[in-house]
C-alpha cells in the first residue's frame, strides 16, 4: 500500500514555499501526497492581482488556483483538493472541518503538514494550525461516523514561516531537498504573481541546507546538502532505536 | 565498527534510572556504550549510607562504586570511568574539562546522554548538562590537541530527571526498552543504597510505555510497548525522509 | 454553610482521573464539590464501547454517564451535572457559557478545577479550559442577571492532563490523596471503558506521592505520602504568613 | 498631513489607564487620536453603578459613555467611537471586524494599540488583542473591498495590563508622559465608577518614570521623568541608526 | 521550638525594599528572621556616598553596615549577618558557600528568600540566585559535614526585583504586610543614601495590596490590605486542604 | 563629540558575519566604533587552517588577527582589541573583566552588541553575553575605580547567531545596511578562512531586508531595503514619541 502524507495549507501558495521540497522528495519515495487548500489566498495574498484593472474576486481565484495547480503539478502532488473558504479571515465553519477530517480519514497520512502556532503577521495561518489539531482529534474519535476507518496518530510537523522567529518557530528536523531542488525551484516559478518571494525562498533554502550539514556533522564529517527545509514537530517521536 | 554511545552522569547511579534501558537496548544492537561518572554521589545520593554508624566518605565512595559497576555490568555497558570530582557541589576544573572532551574523542560516540538544562533541586545536575555542551563545543574544535581525531556533531539527549515539570524537561522522543526491561530492572536492584526508587522508576517506565503507544498510533494501531524511556533532544535532525 | 467547589469536566471521565482525589479529600472535609461534564465524551472518548456490535450515540452517552455517575458516588460528589454539549469538538455556545455562569454563581465554589491551557492530543481540553476562565470573568460581572450574588474571586485549578510535559503543565501544589485512595480507586474501576487506563493512573498516584514527599522535606523529614495529586494554579495565593 | 494613532479599547475606560498618557503626548505632537470602544464595560466593569438602587443597563451604558467622552476630551481625543459589542463575554461578529478594519483604513495609524496578549482575569481582553491583530491583516488584504487604501503595517504596541506579570506582559518601550500627566489625571478623574483605581494609576505612572530614568541612564546621568508610560510592541522596529 | 526564615541579600539593601514586610509580619508571628548581607553593595549601590568628597571603600561599607543594622532593627529581625564577599562583581567561593550552608543548616528555615533568576541589569542579584539553591542542595547532602543536622526541603520565595517584567519574575503568592507597614517604612527610611527609592518602594507596596485585593475576591468580597508584597515560589507546596 | 558604540566578540570573525554593516553604517554617521575580540577563535573556529600542514597555534592567532584587522579596516572600525584569552572554551578571568570595564569606561558607547544569551553550539558564545551583562554592570558601579567617567546605561544589542532558532533568538529591530554592503562584502571576503560562511551570510542579509521592508509597510508602501542586519535589545528603550 502507498505511503501517504497531508498538506494543509491555509491559502494556496503556502505548500509551495514552505514544504514544496518535502512534497517533491516524499513523491519521489512512492508517497502519495495530497494538498488541501482551505483558500485561495484570494484576498489577502494577491497584490500584485488586484492592482491590475479590472480585477474581481472570481478572476483572481482561477488565477491562484491555475497557479497552485501547476506548482502541484511540479510537486508531483497526488492530489490538491480547494475548500474555497475565504481568505482574510479564513473562516472554518462546523461543516468545513468534518470536509477536513473526511480528508484525514480517506488518505491516512503518515504524516501531516500545517502553519506555525502563532503568528502575529497573518492570524489565519495560526487558526488553521489550531483547526488542524483539532481536526485530527475528531478524525480519531471512534464516535465520529462510526463505520469509516479511524485517524491513527501521525506526526504534525509545522512548515516554515515567513520570519521564522517572530512566530516563535523552532525547527527541529532537517530534510535534504536537494535531488528534487528543480521541482520545487520549478513550483516556486509557478506563482507567477508573488515574484518578490522566489529568491527570498531559494536562500531559505540554501541556508536551511547549511543547517543540515552542520547538524550532521559539520567540519568534522558533516554531510552536504545543497537544498534543505526545516520542520517543527507536534509530537513525540517513538522508536526503537535512538 | 562498532557503533558507540557516551552518557555523562554527574554521580554514579543517575545513569541506571535515566537511561539504563536506553543503555541495554543500544548494547543488544551492537553498541559500545561508555558511561562516564563524574562523581560517586557520595555526599548527596547517599543518605541511606551516611546513616549507618561509622560511615566515611571512603567507604561510601567505595559502595557506590560497587553499585554502579554492578548496574553498569547488568545493562552491559562497555567501559564505565569514575573521574572522582566530588559532588554537592560538583565542581569541574578545566582538567577535567579536557579529561571528559578526551574520552568523547575516543569514543567518537553516535549521540550522547546526560541532565536536563536546569534543575533546582539539584544543582549539579544542571551545571553537568551544560558542561556537557561545553565539552561537545571544545571536542569539535580543529585547535584542541591537533592530530587528534576531532568530534563530529552527535546529538545530545536530556535523560529523564526527577519531577520532570519543574525542570522544564520535554521529552520529544520515546524508546521502547521492552525487550532489556529485565536488564534495567536488575541494574536498578543494584541500587541498594536507593531502595526507595525502585518502584518509582518502575512506575516512569511503565508510563513512559503508555506514551510510547499513545504517540505510535493509540487507539487506532498503535504500537504497544511495556516499557519505555523518555528524551529530549537538543539539536535537530537531519533526515531524507521524515 | 458548607464550603463547596467545582470541577469543569470537557468529557465524563475527565475528573476521575485528573481530581477524583481532590474531590473525595475535600468532601471528606465537608465540601460539597459539584461536577459538570460538558459532554459524555461519547465520540472521542469511547473506543472500545463503539469496537462493539450495534453501538449507537445513544447507548453509549448512557453507558458513559452511568461510569461517571458511579463514580462521582464513589467520590461523594454532591452534584453532578450534564450539559451534553457533544464533544470532538465540544462546542460552547453563548447559552451554555451562561448555564456554566449560572453554576459558578450558585455553587460560590472556594476553587475550580479544569483542563489544562494547552492540549494538542484533545483540542476539547484546551477550548474547555479557556472557556472556564471566560465564565469565572462573566461570573464575577455585576452586570450579568443583576441581582444574582455574583462570584468572588475562586483559585482555578489546572489539573493533570495526560502525557503533563507535552502539555507546557507544571504543578506547583500536591494534594495527599492517600486517606480517600480507596475511593479514588473505587471511582476508577467504575470507569469499565477504559481498563487501559486504571494502572496508569495509580502509578501517577504513587509517583506524585514521591514528589510530595520531596517537597515537604525529602529524606530529612519530609512527611510521607503514598499517594497524591499535582495542580497548577492560575491565580496568585493572598495570604498572611508564608 | 496630520499623524494619526488608533487606540482599540475593549471597555470604554480602558484606554484612560492604559495609554491615556501616549495619547495626549501624541496629540501634543500634531497626531489625531482615534479610539474605539468595542464595549462600555457596561456588565463587567461597573460594579459601582450596579450597586446602586433601579439600575440598568442602558443607564449603565450611558453613564460609562459619558466617562469615556469626558476623558477623551481631557485627553485631546480626535475622534471616538462606540462600537456597543457587549461585554463579558465580548464577541466579534464578522460585521464587527469589518467595522473596526473600515476605522483602521480611514485612520491610516502610524501605530495601534490595544491589550495583552493573555489576561486570566478578564477574557475579553486577551480576545481583543488578537482580534485586532485579525484585522490588521484583514486591513492589508488587497482584495477586501478593493478600491479602499490598504493598511500599511504600523507597529501594534500592547499597553500597560492589571497585574503585568500574571499576563506574561513585558515592556520594551517607555514613553514619558510628564508634560501630559495632568490631562492624564484629569481623565482618570473623569473616571468616576472607579475611584479605587485613581491612585493605583497614579503610582504605575511614577514608577514606569523611574524605568524611563534608569534605563535612559540611571544615576549616571539618565535622563529623569516623573510620570511615564510602557508599552510592549508586537513586531520588529526598522531603522537606519540604532 | 521558634520557627525561622533565612533572606539571601546579595547587597546590603536588597532586603528591606524586597522582603522587609516579610520580616516583619513573620516576626510578628514568632518566627527569628535571618538575614544574610553577602555584600554591602558598596561599589554598586552606593552612588551618593560615592559622590561625597574623600570617600573610601571602607567608609562606605562602614555606612552601609550601620544602615543595614539599623533596618535590620526595625524589622525585627533576629539576626544579620555581613559575609563581606565584594559586590560587582560579587564572587561566590567555595569557602563563602560552606559559610552559607553552615547558617542554613544552622537556622534550619521554614523558608528562604532570594533574588529573582534573570537580571540582566544586576547579574550580581542573578548569581546569588542560583548560588542559594546550589547551597541549599549542599545543606541537604547527608555526607557533607557528617554529623550535622542536615536541611529539609525549605521553600524557597524569589522576592521582587526592580523592573519585574525585565526580571521573568512572576508573583505567585501575596502577603498582607498593612499591619508592619510602619516597621518597614522605617526600615525604608533607613536607607539614607537611597532615599529616591523610598516613594517608589512605597509605590510598589500600595498597588501590591491592590493585587491582594483583587485575588483575595475583588469587587466581591475581597479582603482589603493597604500594604503588600509579592514572592515566586520556586517549589510546589505540599498540602491537605486546597 | 563623537558618538562611539562597543562591539564584544568572542571569536575575531563573528564582528564581521553578525554586525559588519552595523559597524559601517554607524561609522558613515559618524560613530567611532571599537570592537574587542576576546580570542581570535584560534581553536574553535579555524578548522581551514588547522588542516594544513606544520600548522601552530601561534600561527593560526597570526593569521586570523591579520584577517581580523583587514575586516575591520574594511568596516572603517575606529580600534580593534584582542584580549588573547583563549578559545574552546574561552575563559574570562577578573582581571579580563576589569579590562573590558576599562573599555568600556572609556569608550562611553551609545550601544553594545554582543552574542546570543543561548548557544548549545557554542558554549564560549553565551558566557560572552552573559560577561558583557555583568561587566556594564560593574561599569556603573561608582566604587568601581572612584574617579573614572562611571558607565551610562547603554543598550545591549545580541547579535544573530547562527542558527537564530536553536538560540532563542528573537529580533526586535532591522537596520538597513544597504548603502555600506559593499564594506561588509569586503569585511566578509576578508575571512579567507571561512570561505564557506560568505554565501550563507550574504543570503542572510538579503532575507533579513525582506523583513525590513515586510515591517516597514510591507506591499502598502513598505520601504525598501536591499541588506539589513537584524538585533534583539535588553532593555527598554525611552522615548518621547513612539
Amino acid at each position: 500500500m502507498a505511503k501517504t502524507a497531508l498538506i494543509v495549507s491555509a491559502h494556496s501558495a503556502d505548500f509551495v514555499w514552505r514544504c514544496g521540497g518535502a512534497i517533491a522528495a516524499h513523491a519521489a519515495k512512492g508517497y502519495e501526497v495530497t494538498v488541501v487548500c482551505l483558500s485561495y489566498g484570494e484576498r489577502g495574498e494577491s497584490a500584485k492581482l488586484w492592482k491590475q484593472a479590472g480585477m474581481t474576486l472570481d478572476k483572481v481565484k482561477a488565477g491562484r488556483r491555475v497557479e497552485a495547480e501547476n506548482a502541484a503539478k511540479a510537486l508531483d502532488v497526488h492530489d490538491i483538493q480547494f475548500f474555497d473558504l475565504g481568505d482574510y479571515p479564513l473562516e472554518m465553519t462546523r461543516e468545513a472541518k468534518d470536509r477536513l477530517v473526511d480528508v484525514m480519514r480517506a488518505v491516512q497520512p503518515a504524516f501531516i503538514m500545517t502553519h506555525s502556532k502563532y503568528d502575529p503577521y497573518n492570524t489565519d495561518h495560526m487558526y488553521v494550525s489550531q483547526w488542524t489539531l483539532e481536526c485530527r482529534a475528531i478524525g480519531q474519535a471512534w464516535g465520529h461516523n462510526p463505520g469509516q476507518k479511524i485517524l491513527g496518530a501521525p506526526q504534525v510537523y509545522l512548515f516554515e514561516p515567513h520570519q521564522t522567529e517572530q512566530m516563535d518557530w523552532k525547527p527541529d528536523v532537517f530534510l535534504d531537498i536537494t535531488d528534487v531542488w528543480d521541482k520545487k525551484w520549478a513550483a516556486i516559478q509557478a506563482m507567477e504573481g508573488q515574484e518578490h518571494l522566489w529568491h527570498y525562498y531559494k536562500n531559505v533554502a540554501e541556508n536551511r541546507a547549511n543547517h543540515f550539514t552542520r547538524n550532521s556533522g559539520g567540519q568534522s564529517g558533516g554531510r552536504p546538502a545543497k537544498y534543505a527545509e526545516g520542520f517543527q514537530s507536534i509530537y513525540p517521536r517513538t522508536v526503537d532505536e535512538l
